[in-house]
């Protein structure tokens, strides 16, 4: 009953065995390797995408921040949602990398930035001309970080917004594979042909070990991407063992059908929560749960060691048994059904 | 016949083990995993260092330049060695990290700084006040980045001449291993006990997969390096995978034999080379080889797909055949008698 | 009728003079001259403060993100006002000075931060540990960019806050004489006796050229202050010319006449415009003025060639003529009572 | 007899003047000023550039750093010359304002670089790929930091091999009247003919109060000097103060007069000591000099009240008295006769 993160899940057996098989003689280092030829492939292919760059690095925080600082400058800003990842979870990450960029926040529903909002905020910021921070891109996420989907139909509303004022669009897909599945559109659709400028595309969180890929669409900032790679401390000389978990992970669909289970799950997760009379806060697209029930519920759970966090902070365990406290639960790659029905059994009293 | 550099190895199989081993179930993620716990006392056992606090990143670039910005302040100055990694392979990493510091360049035999032109140097540095880049704190690398080897004696010598300055001591130690086993030394002699204050403790050239150690034996910044290894996204979620890396590492002294052996293979390697005509440009101390011998011989190597530098840049191929080029040559963990003795058959013609 | 800004306005001819006082023969740079040692006494009585350490610099903006940059690292937070100077105005200086901390914003009336709201995004900030950025400091600025005025009680009550949780507080005082003069407050207790830790003395909008100080009640981070000074190149060499405006600014309380005669224009002005039928957006508590009136009014007085700006951007002069739009009206040390009743006859008609 | 800096002088009478003139109604604030329309035009028909963008700030620290940060890339590198003021006298501010760039230093006589040094220099920079810091642009200054001087063919010789591996080149023009009276040059024939694409263009050091403009001879980094400049906080809200000093430094050929005047003192010095038994470290070019005399002559001067700093630093006022002592002597716009000859007087004893 872990429902934490997905962070917290092991790596797939295939991304560990293709870790063993890279195991055997020499490798050229740096991003050289010939299986970093064959990923490059794949993902141009899976994108359809045959000039995008393509760039491995090892977490969520560095392929979001490496992208943003290619393409937002110190002077200007990145329109963001108030919950996402960059805002609230890189320790100022994004400030760091793009030398004092600023993050101007947007709201809107399960963590999708509301279209009028945004073009509301552009056009309030860099109005009074060089005195303010200036214009600079739009990052969103998605599946978001309240288990929200965007569809491509919607991406490409934000996107046109932001190329409306020319800003380019970055796309946080940590669980890039959760939205995706959710709403069965191609890895195109999604971003590139949605007005997607940069990805980062998530494996860690749905069965690798550590990798994440950046694809830049437009290959225009590659060079400059690997040198503040570089210059991040985030080029891998052994590169191969980046490489050959992104393969693992790309091959014969691993990563769409690691993602359906995982929203599977949390589709049974959040029906059984419904069913047992809580209620969520967050309608459940993806593989993350925001559900409140009962504290007497949340209780015998934790007596039974189930692993997940109150949300939002700052709810307290102890106080009256019938009083509703609410969570975020995360399903994994490989949480089971009878994870989930014990879980349900034990809010369930 | 692969001596291009000790990281285009492969990882020791023990490491890949550990591994798989450590893939199982879920374990909390961001150093939170309990082999970590393990780690940290494995590494204070090792280097006699109970209040040590310890991280692990996944890049040797990365383990310098956070130890680096947690002791030198943005306006202040890293004393190195011109050919030091910090300053010519990391592409400004420093500078990024540290916020601007500059690096003032020591020049010494070996890639080691000589203390003399060290102490010079300090003492010219930030006389000129409020003006001047300050004196901010010291770094060298053992072993060095010409294949030479501090002993600990070196070490309280430069460490003394810091210290008289208040200034802290770095060592990059992403061949730490191939340092402690050529001198014997043990690991509290060649750090603390000499003066060091922060240590890159590499595992990635020397049999891991990707993982180094930085070890504070100060704690007091600890919970700086923390943010500012977060803030780098260098913190990993899925951290047990950079414990496990470490933990098999140092197991049952894993770690020193992979340096006993790559020493070893240098040392045959290098009196090959001497004894079939070439010449020394350093003194081989560790796993590095530096020598020059005539082109013809870099021709019949090369030919038959032998892996290594020219070194420095800018020799060319081109040429009479008796010409001496020099070159540089790693060995590794896994380099065989066999290659070196086919090398070595091949460069005498 | 200029109300455009105080910045508009000519320095005062006793700081003129001054200036051509300090013109003869040679003297020391960069804040060794003379001057500046009596400066730092008068200011140090001013404030009643012997060991505070004074600098001087020749914009707002300097003084302010100097002071920030101070007392808060790249990884933490300033607390501020959404209408704040260092969050509106200085494009994105303080995220520059810093090296990327975030200005994490607060809402509150007439640019007042409300204590309640500080206190719930300070417990909000930094909850997630290593994962968020973390709680910095707090700047408020007096008087506000809404022309408001803390009272030392109200400084007060935002200082326990911060102090609360150890958190300095820095006031950017660019109109701190507009706020003295308002609330008959003394130096010491509008900043150090109400918990103020840095100060940001402003001389320029209220009759010098351009000078401003910056005043550390603790001087432990005088010297870092000073190293951040050069390395912004904000160190005059020819510093006389600012010590000499801020001598004449200080002497017989020139600072605190000239301030009180802006608050008066602007009384004056905000009066007539209420009984011309106008209505205040905020209370006219210093020299700045927030009014509304019909467009017909604000036609007549742009026709005339009245200098000020509608307030918020985006009004438009096109429109029915009896629609009110807003505006701000900032009066300076050499605003006229002839000029006030001029510009109101216009917008009377 | 004060040759300690010629940032020790005060303003010429003139530039007051136009101070005072400015001093009068209501001005622009930030650039807008009228008097800032007249400088630019000045400027531009000063350096026969017409489409040249101007800008003002008020230190020489500020007019270089901002200049570099425009042209030089955080990962990449600024060639200069070992004794420039960019690496020796500005507390690492290039290092603040690009980001994190190295100056990577080159030697040459009397404080000029030597073109074979540079080509080597550039050619051994970068050669390592993405591992290493990317060569950036070239800085010299004129006159140099040694008082020696570049003339136009000088500059050319440098431009060609920046240009040549398309590194744009910057002038430190901190003393450029100086190199510019030297040479008899047309101020296009020393900058942009000779291929200088960013001037920092001093006025402080020879009769300004602190004025220093930027000229950007391809305005194409207008904008994002615009930006850099007030993010830096050295947008001066009453700029017209600025303006004022510059249109003043430049009518009427002041600016040359003044240099001259200095020019010819420096002479008049040199020559004097020279005959007066002492040796010259460096050429008289300009307006410094730098020369030995016995420690005795330096112990007249001294307790005579002459002031001048003895150079490099390190040597001692303790010792036989006739060991000879070198020093720094710089001569300003407003350096009398009187006062050289007395302190030849004093130096021959």
């Amino acid at each position: 009953m872990y429902f934490a993160s997905d962070n917290t899940a092991p790596a797939h057996p295939a991304v560990m065995q293709a870790l063993a098989d890279a195991n055997t003689g020499y490798a050229m280092p740096y991003g050289n390797d010939p299986i970093m030829d064959r990923v490059r492939s794949a993902i141009r292919d899976t994108f359809e995408a045959p000039e995008a760059a393509v760039y491995l690095v090892a977490t969520g925080t560095a392929a979001n921040v490496l992208s943003l600082a290619c393409y937002c400058p110190p002077w200007a800003s990145v329109f963001c949602h108030r919950i996402s990842h960059i805002e609230q979870d890189e320790c100022g990450a994004p400030e760091f990398y793009t030398g004092g960029a600023k993050l101007i926040l947007v709201e809107g529903e399960n963590g999708r930035i509301d279209p009028g909002e945004l073009e509301r905020t552009i056009r309030f910021t860099g109005r009074g001309g060089v005195h303010n921070v200036q214009r600079g891109m739009v990052s969103i996420t998605n599946s978001t970080e309240a288990g929200g989907v965007y569809t491509p139909a919607q991406v490409a509303e934000i996107a046109a917004i932001a190329h409306g004022h020319d800003l380019p669009l970055h796309m946080d897909g940590a669980r890039f594979a959760n939205a995706l599945t959710a709403t069965n559109a191609s890895p195109a659709d999604m971003t590139w042909r949605a007005g997607v400028d940069v990805l980062s595309f998530g494996g860690t969180k749905n069965g690798a070990m550590g990798v994440e890929a950046v694809v830049l669409f437009d290959p225009e900032k590659a060079w400059e991407f690997e040198l503040r790679r570089k210059r991040g401390g985030h080029l891998f000389s052994k590169h191969r063992y980046l490489s050959a978990q992104m393969e693992a992970y790309l091959a014969d669909g691993l990563w769409l059908d690691l993602a359906r289970a995982a929203n599977a799950s949390a589709r049974r997760l959040s029906q059984g929560i419904v069913k047992a009379g809580g209620t969520l806060l967050h309608p459940t697209e993806a593989n993350a749960v925001f559900a409140a029930w009962p504290r007497d519920g949340h209780r015998r759970a934790q007596n039974a060691g189930a692993a997940y966090y109150l949300w939002p902070f700052g709810q307290s365990m102890e106080g009256p048994g019938d009083e509703h406290l609410s969570a975020r639960l995360v399903c994994s790659w490989c949480t089971t059904d009878d994870d989930i029905d014990s879980f349900l059994g034990l809010i369930s009293g």
